[in-house]
């Protein structure tokens, strides 16, 4: 692994990237100039110094870590980005495509041919390649496989056997295991012998002949014991096992509670398979959080900035259109009172009001729950007492916001009844709010649905049409 | 530490929390039974019962995690809550304040007097103190402070003086340094002498005399290596060193770009003031996901379900009051049209759908747009670029769903000028939509603000009182 003296400020970052830029702009110049005076004499000259700013720029990247190269190419526009992918190290590609995004990864991949595809996967380990398989064409991932040992066949077939989203599809398998009857002179003998321990080793795996997870040796408790002490004496019992079928939301938690930097994984008759780090668990818990920002804002994935229109609106449309659909809904609902409008017009200007204020109030409730759901606080027994917090809520919400509401209502229109309107219909909106706000959530999860997703637009929705449906009907009943 | 052999399932943790209930539940009827027999011979057999559920109760709890006693408390309502904050051992106390969240914390700080408060930061190192520092009163604080050592008061002081969301704020002391003069052999025998290395210990630092930082000395390294070198000759340069000034969140894609473990915190003269871990990054990166979360959804912060009715209203009025004003401002906007609308009240039902889609547009825009600048991915060079983007994306979007639209429109209400308007208004809605979608996160990040915050807001603001101008001008235009 390429270890570069890198500095953590992003001005640096920025600084690499602009460097890289300025050297792009160079050699393009030079380009333009060779391409003008193809048939002059200096032509020669020209390609040298073409020549050297390639050079200088392949030195530069050779000195970078494969993620500042990806930051790098995630930021330049497609031409510049596989200009620059080009002159990456072969042997290097692997690891880079690993940390680009997904959008950037599929135009890196598009410009390669199989043989360097072949060559670039040919790199990785067994749990990384597994991580880029979704990604190669098949005829490529045929041509990997083929050539890895037996070993490595199996473990990727293993990793590629677990769904996403679990421990199985993010453990590695660069655990170092020693047994128990040895000395604690011998392990280190052993580990001498290794070049470098893999990333992330902060304990040693203790396992009997069957691969059985005994305990662990953590290094930091191998340095300050006695060498002549057998294994078995100094080992502790592993804090935390993981099981490849465990939720990676759960892994993430156990990692941020109980401090750690290495868990074994092991299958129901406890044998080792592998273990998780905690950078894997940062590099999964910061994508969880990316998606889970993209799918509030209504992105399908996370795009490539320079995408090209088509496929941002590939990555948009079904946002749109189920939108579309509520306020289609709202729309009619609206429709069905169209006679009142018309009679008392003020009832256009005031309604997106009520509707708006509901759909507000209903998404903090919905954000609160979802939350502690994700938590695990919220037990069977709490919902009712839940349930009748948030229609306190929303009552003080109606009384406080309905009243002025109202005011302003009677205000601008001089009309004492439609103020009297304005101010029920914000209450019983928020307690609509407040009741579906519940209940969604409540629904999703008790049928096993993940209620974080599309809670938000059901939720909208209702108050919406709900709202709409509320005042006008008030508006109709009691004013027209 | 307590070191519970604590297994991963999320079963677990309940199951725990439901022990727990059940041992309280089991003590309040005894508690029941010895009130309503106060007098009775049997008094005193059931107060034997009745501590002996609390010695189980404790005896469970003495063996939980810190953090697995926070979980618990956080899920129990208010009164149980207490009940088990009072078994919990005094010297855990400390750990399991820095645990919980905010709202909880505040509940149980209530409940404790100075003298337990001052007993639980006590047992504090010096980094913890500072986090737990704004929630102590005044009183009790300074208490804490005049008995602490000299150096730990000086690192206190230190940790409190930095911003929060900085570097200095997060970093520990619990860093071993080592001189470069000296063997490994003398190294080892020195960390043997200690009861066991502080967590994360993944690497110790080289430093001078005057505390300059050298390079580091990789734990695994120090395993492999000849005992008789010196460290100078085994020491590895740095790969990332931080100050205490740098954003936290820099320092967290730091880390999890070059997957570390621990890094080193150092002034501008070199000097190691401290170390940052990969616990703290990724405790950092929860709470931040789950501010943007709780944010994104309107809530201050985040929420004790089992807060009072009016704790609940005062984290949320302020979010519906923003919205308020801006629902007020569409209203005036559609008020100015009632004419229009009185002559034409299809225009009533079918203004939200363009306000609507326009927003739901605009916040896709954001989404993306807020996302890459915050993976510092957009360069000055490139905004109009992606102007020039996201106004295709929306001249696509506008065909696409403007001709749907209109030929809805023109289904429901036979008018064929009707549903002409509808789809143009839709296109420039889209179009406004993805000008503000880009200006308003590109003049904040600009002016120097986080272009994340309230950038939703605003855009959706000017979708709904542009789309409603927009939608109700045009058919003013061109329909009445």
């Amino acid at each position: 692994m390429a270890e570069a003296l890198t500095r953590l400020e992003t001005e640096d970052l920025q600084g690499n990237l602009h460097e890289v830029q300025e050297l792009l702009r160079r050699q393009k110049v030079v380009e333009t100039l060779v391409g003008r005076q193809e048939m002059a004499k200096h032509a020669l000259v020209e390609q040298l110094v073409h020549k050297q700013h390639l050079t200088e720029l392949r030195t530069k990247l050779d000195k970078l870590h494969a993620a500042d190269i990806a930051y790098i190419l995630e930021a330049l526009p497609l031409e510049e980005r596989l200009a620059v992918w080009d002159l990456v190290k072969a042997d290097r590609d692997g690891e880079i495509l690993l940390e680009v995004s997904d959008a950037v990864r599929e135009s890196l991949i598009a410009a390669m041919d199989p043989r360097e595809l072949v060559a670039a996967a040919g790199t990785l380990e067994a749990d990384q390649l597994a991580d880029l398989a979704p990604d190669l064409p098949a005829d490529v991932l045929e041509a990997v496989v083929q050539a890895l040992p037996l070993e490595e066949r199996e473990r990727m077939r293993a990793a590629l056997s677990y769904a996403e989203g679990t421990v199985g599809a993010l453990m590695d398998f660069e655990m170092i295991t020693v047994r128990e009857d040895v000395t604690l002179e011998a392990v280190t003998g052993e580990l001498r012998r290794m070049e470098s321990l893999p990333d992330h080793t902060d304990q040693l795996f203790v396992v009997d002949r069957a691969q059985g997870l005994l305990g662990t040796l953590p290094l930091s408790r191998l340095i300050v014991s006695d060498l002549a002490l057998e294994v078995g004496r100094v080992m502790v019992p592993e804090r935390v096992e993981l099981h490849p079928e465990d939720g990676a939301e759960d892994a993430a938690s156990a990692f941020e509670r109980y401090n750690l930097v290495s868990a074994p994984v092991v299958d129901v008759r406890n044998r080792l398979l592998g273990r998780l780090t905690v950078s894997t668990v940062v590099d999964y818990i910061r994508q969880k959080s990316a998606q889970a920002q993209l799918a509030e804002g209504g992105l399908r994935e996370e795009e490539d900035i320079f995408a090209p229109v088509l496929n941002s609106f590939k990555n948009r449309w079904s946002w749109l259109a189920i939108n579309l659909v509520t306020a289609f809904i709202a729309s009619r609902v609206i429709g069905a009172f169209e006679g009142s409008i018309e009679r008392l017009v003020a009832l256009a200007a005031l309604m997106p009001i009520v509707a708006g204020i509901g759909g507000n109030s209903g998404n903090q409730t919905i954000t609160m729950i979802v939350r502690a759901l994700a938590l695990g606080q919220i037990q069977a027994a709490y919902w009712a007492k839940l349930l009748a917090k948030e229609l306190g809520v929303a009552l003080l919400n109606g009384v406080v916001w309905g009243t002025l509401l109202g005011v302003i209502a009677y205000a601008l229109y001089k009309n004492v009844a439609l103020g009297g309107v304005m101010a029920l219909a914000m209450i019983l909106t928020l307690v609509l709010a407040a009741l579906m706000g519940v209940a969604i959530p409540w629904l999703r999860a008790r049928f096993g649905k993940d209620p974080a997703v599309g809670s938000s637009v059901l939720v909208t929705a209702c108050t919406d049409s709900g709202g709409f449906f509320i005042f006008l009907g008030l508006a109709t009943l009691i004013l027209v």
